[in-house]
């Protein structure tokens, strides 16, 4: 039988992982790329690089649109890495009959999105493709920033380190989960889809020691954690009741029955951080209004090396998997 | 009435500059954008930086195929701005159903076409989306190159230079119309896709004076002389029987009322070489096969400043003007 791409690749979850790992890893292989960071780090440490294509559907949605997620998707992968977003590129693929004035909103958000990092657009393309070879518009952002805190490095992570999230989950993935199904939740849920560099800006600025830092996107907060626990070889134990889940993404949770770990942010990090140092990066993400519940949800321990534990309210134990399956598709 | 993109937008012509204008330029401007360059060149002159997404239709054509051409069309924005190309990300769209066994051809044609430019991929994207959120495939390659020579810039060239192209033009261009209207040729027609970071170091080791360097891809070879007219503010006259076109293009625009300078090409340039250094930069250009027929294909005067002229060889003018309308689509 012939093999054919599922949308369980696409989805940042185990999927993905393989089908990355087998076709363009194995292609491609050199250093860099196998160090699977959100952004590779090039010219002797002092650059970031990171790529994004952004497909979301629909376009609009409460909280942003498919340009201000398009350039803080890049640059919050370039924060991830401890680097000040600085020169972007910009790619579209438009529909034929796409509406200009639609455009224009977009581009317009994604003029505030990136002096909001102070970056700008350095290079740019525009394809227009007939009716029915895209689904409105694509765009490709790619991004170089410029590295002010070095050594960030998910492989790295040690029991040492306290693991942080920067504030209540879930939130893009369940928004876009209600707006496709045309559901009306007469709620405040709207996407955390937001520009991390200040907050990492802040970070670097109070001389906290920085271990790890990864946006929770694809895959959500469960695909972080179970990368970090491969990559440095260790065992996460996060404890489910520390874990923030404002009560409009319960609501669909429980209702849908998702795992808000499993959905994905667009402006929501994890964190690891020396011990000694956790509490004051909560302080200083605290000053952030988005980041209000930031908070310690786990530590690492060698207990099952490169699995990660969900210790429940109840006194339960379960582990916490990368997501698997088909999840939502055009999330981001 | 709504305003809505069209195909000619996307074509590489004057509706297409005036889109990017309009609405990217406006919202997006800085100095660096504005200089309109085949690459953004950015950290004090060190770096080239470029963009491109690859909607191809057909995948597979005469001569190469999406994966061959996205590294190649980046890679060769970087090398005309003097750049060798270093790191570039790979992003790709795959709709739900493609063929693994596709997918490895083209990541593989990807991985042959990096090696002739001694660049790697870094970092990338994999984005899976449902049936008919895109047709097949789409690839958006990004590269960072080293500048290796300065200064070359389609706003400097002045009568003190004549201009040149690197080969017989049009190739890629008529390929992908006849393979798109299933036209069998019986012939040798296949596009010139090709990396030409190896013709520019060659030139650059030869020491020859290059004032700029532009590949002549949507709009073909109009294009670049009209851009290349206004951004220098000069006039440019070519000799139209200087220009090289092969047999088996001159039949298909003969047949189909094509010039074969408003066909695209994908490894094919256009110089404005220092007037005392043209012949050398030739014979640099004639030690590669794909090059064999590079020439001088005009000068540039102050006539009609930032309009191109063509002289016919039955002894007429005519302007020869960027191109407009609908070209064809997804040619690249």
């Amino acid at each position: 039988m012939t093999k054919t791409i599922t949308l369980a690749q696409g989805n940042g979850g185990a999927e993905n992982n393989e089908l990355i790992t087998k076709v363009f890893y194995n292609a491609f292989k050199n250093e860099i790329l196998e160090k699977s960071e959100d952004a590779a780090v090039i010219e002797n440490g002092k650059l970031a690089f990171s790529t994004d294509s952004f497909t979301v559907s629909p376009l609009f949605f409460n909280g942003a649109n498919i340009g201000k997620l398009a350039i803080c998707g890049t640059c919050n992968d370039l924060a991830m890495m401890g680097a000040k977003p600085k020169y972007l590129t910009c790619s579209v693929i438009i529909e034929e009959g796409f509406e200009v004035e639609q455009l224009e909103i977009i581009v317009n958000s994604m003029k505030e999105e990136l002096a909001k990092n102070e970056a700008i657009i350095v290079s740019g393309d525009t394809k227009v493709v007939p009716r029915g070879a895209v689904d409105k518009i694509f765009i490709n952002t790619t991004g170089i920033g410029e590295i002010l805190y070095s050594g960030i490095s998910s492989n790295n992570i040690s029991e040492d380190d306290l693991i942080l999230v920067s504030r209540d989950i879930g939130a893009h993935g369940a928004t876009i989960f209600t707006a496709r199904e045309g559901m009306d939740m007469h709620s405040n849920l709207k996407s955390d889809c937001n520009s991390l560099y200040p907050q990492v800006k802040a970070l670097i600025d109070s001389g906290v020691k920085i271990t790890a830092l990864r946006d929770a996107t694809r895959g959500g907060v469960s695909a972080v954690l179970n990368e970090w626990a491969k990559q440095s070889n260790i065992c996460i134990e996060v404890e489910e009741e520390n874990i923030p889940v404002s009560d409009e993404v319960k609501g669909i949770c429980e209702m849908l029955g998702f795992e808000a770990t499993n959905l994905a942010n667009e402006g929501t990090f994890v964190l690891a951080i020396s011990k000694e140092d956790a509490a004051k990066a909560i302080e200083v993400l605290h000053k952030f209004v988005e980041a209000k519940n930031a908070c310690i949800i786990g530590k690492v321990t060698q207990q099952y090396p490169q699995r990660v534990i969900l210790n429940s309210s109840w006194g339960t134990k379960r582990f916490l998997d990368t997501p698997t399956g088909e999840l939502l598709p055009r999330i981001c």
